[in-house]
């Protein structure tokens, strides 16, 4: 009955305010977040020039630092961003593969030590070395089999003070304190690349349309990953799940997102 | 009647001259962009690598600058291609987000200055910016409501001796004394991201097959336009419109884009 | 019959293996690399960092060198790559357009000289470059009317001691001796940018799976061609071809593999 509670209606409100929202990017998935937040009716803006920061930030309703490619030049850009953003536009990071690459979890921790991320939007495996958790080990980039998703979670959560996000067959969204479950899932997901980078960016967009955090968090998640089951229902592969995808995405109001949760309610009860 | 003094044959002769097309690109967009380009006829070459850009000015039969993703590295890269084509090769300058950025405006202003580009295609806000005009803001990457857009694109053709593509609601192409609009427009060009980027590249394909640069201009900007309203026919959103996009890109010929505009004349008469 | 001597079982047993591939990539087909290796059932992982150069071989199972966006800066990443890698890892080449331009051949004969690399992919002008035949030109970075294809690839794969796949009208695999001809294709493959790119790097997941390379080699690359010519039959143009080209690559396995070739036998005999 959570759900009652929630503003669905942010889906509208985002498309009316039309928020800006600044991704530094993983190149890898630099377009699919692009089209998806230019889908749900927010206005995409990227840049790797650390002379644009400034300006950059000025811009932005809200940012994404997605750590997918990062190199010590977007490095640099990404702190020049943060500097000037910090408490004053919300943040939201994507620490990609940092389960994986140990060089990319020092840079995490660090940015996480110097600024304030209003959300951290992870894999379990992420979100478990993001607080040193060693035994959750990561397969590439994927997430490993992390055992106790919730507690890494809420440990995650009030060690940083930000809301985490942490995506997987049930997404598990918490403050520390509270705790939110997204059931919602498709496979597909897992194997379009960029469905994390795609949410982070979403994030950011709900973030520029409420001050409500919390509910920009459920609604982000939710929305995606109804999208990402709407996809399913006509698609034969990756190809056709993808169209829907972002058909859903472009799509979806708060009406459909409510059908969605009325309709899907008894499927998904434990 | 304008429709019937232009080469619409360019379309077919593209394919069959298959132009090699350069373009510095915006990353964010560049997969779409080289697929387009690939996709009408042309053949697409990319480069980051300034040491590349001799060589890669000699392959090119034309040759977009797009400022999407502009680094201080691009930019010497940019500006070598430039020192050895300008006069020689058809050149396109795309200036993404000058309407926003003043480092970007800057930056596209020096080139304007320093080199000679054949066509300028940007939105309201872009044009407006090149030519000084400061009443009419952009909003993030997007065009804000510029008013009396014939005269800003007049007035940029005329500064820069360039033919101007201003796309919008209605395309307008001038060469500051003649004016050409093109009144084809799909939603769905807007919420796509990259949509300006494409056509700047199509622009080039054609400029590298005909000496024309006029009808070269009018021929690229219709041809985009039909594939962005033929794709809405059967798409239920940003995903299936892509895929049907792409389809008219690759399946356009003379003759198809002439049946767009006979059975398109009554619904589009003012 | 030569096909019922390779192990199209591979398919089936990349997908229960789920091998890390890592491709330093041409950033102009990046996502489409990324989402093709996960299609196929293995797990892409992309970097651009010096510094994270040995974490990332030590993550992967095999790995691909894409020349499509060489930099100064790429290069020296590949070579931090290779130093670790080389004989430890099973390495793929794609010397994209080292027909075209001559720094990238001198690029790629000196990683071949430093290097050894399990296979060279490329199309038949940059296979002729490879051993400086420069009687075979390209058109930008498609191949030029290259004669005499298999004694190329086979002089090619003696020189360099590698298997050479010269995709192309007939797709030619050889390590020098033995000689296997696919001739599944579709014109799509052309117009599609990054279908060289995609089949490299799948190349690279098979080898991730396989110490046969031989097979290996063979199995990517007519599952390759395999869905090209399934997403033929009921596409339109580019859009709606690469929707099915991505379904066909996710849901394909060894049995509809090989219902495909036994289906298609009678068409493609000689």
């Amino acid at each position: 009955m959570v759900k009652r509670q929630i503003n669905w209606a942010l889906v509208d409100q985002l498309r009316n305010k039309n928020p800006i929202v600044l991704t530094l990017a993983n190149l890898v998935t630099i377009d699919k977040v692009a089209d998806a937040v230019s889908a749900i009716g927010a206005s995409p803006i990227m840049s790797i020039e650390v002379n644009e920061a400034s300006e950059m930030v000025e811009l932005a309703d809200a940012i994404t630092i997605n750590l997918g490619t990062i190199s010590q030049q977007q490095l640099t850009q990404i702190k020049k961003v943060l500097h000037k953003a910090n408490y004053r536009k919300p943040l939201v990071l994507d620490p990609v593969a940092v389960g994986a690459v140990s060089s990319r979890l020092k840079i995490a921790q660090n940015l996480l030590k110097e600024f304030h991320f209003d959300v951290i939007r992870g894999n379990a495996s992420e979100i478990a070395a993001l607080i040193g958790d060693v035994d959750n080990k990561s397969h590439g980039i994927d997430a490993g089999a992390v055992t106790n998703q919730v507690h890494i979670a809420e440990l995650c959560a009030r060690r940083f003070h930000a809301i985490v996000i942490l995506t997987g067959e049930t997404d598990i969204i918490t403050d520390g304190q509270v705790l939110y479950k997204n059931p919602f899932t498709a496979e597909m997901l897992t194997i379009n690349v960029g469905s994390g980078d795609i949410l982070s960016s979403l994030v950011a967009a709900f973030l520029g349309t409420t001050t409500n955090t919390w509910d920009a968090c459920i609604v982000a998640t939710v929305l995606m990953s109804a999208a990402g089951v709407l996809a399913n229902r006509y698609s034969a592969g990756l190809g056709s799940w993808q169209v829907q995808f972002f058909d859903q995405l472009s799509i979806m109001d708060a009406n459909s997102l409510l059908d969605f949760l009325n309709e899907s309610e008894e499927d998904y009860l434990d």
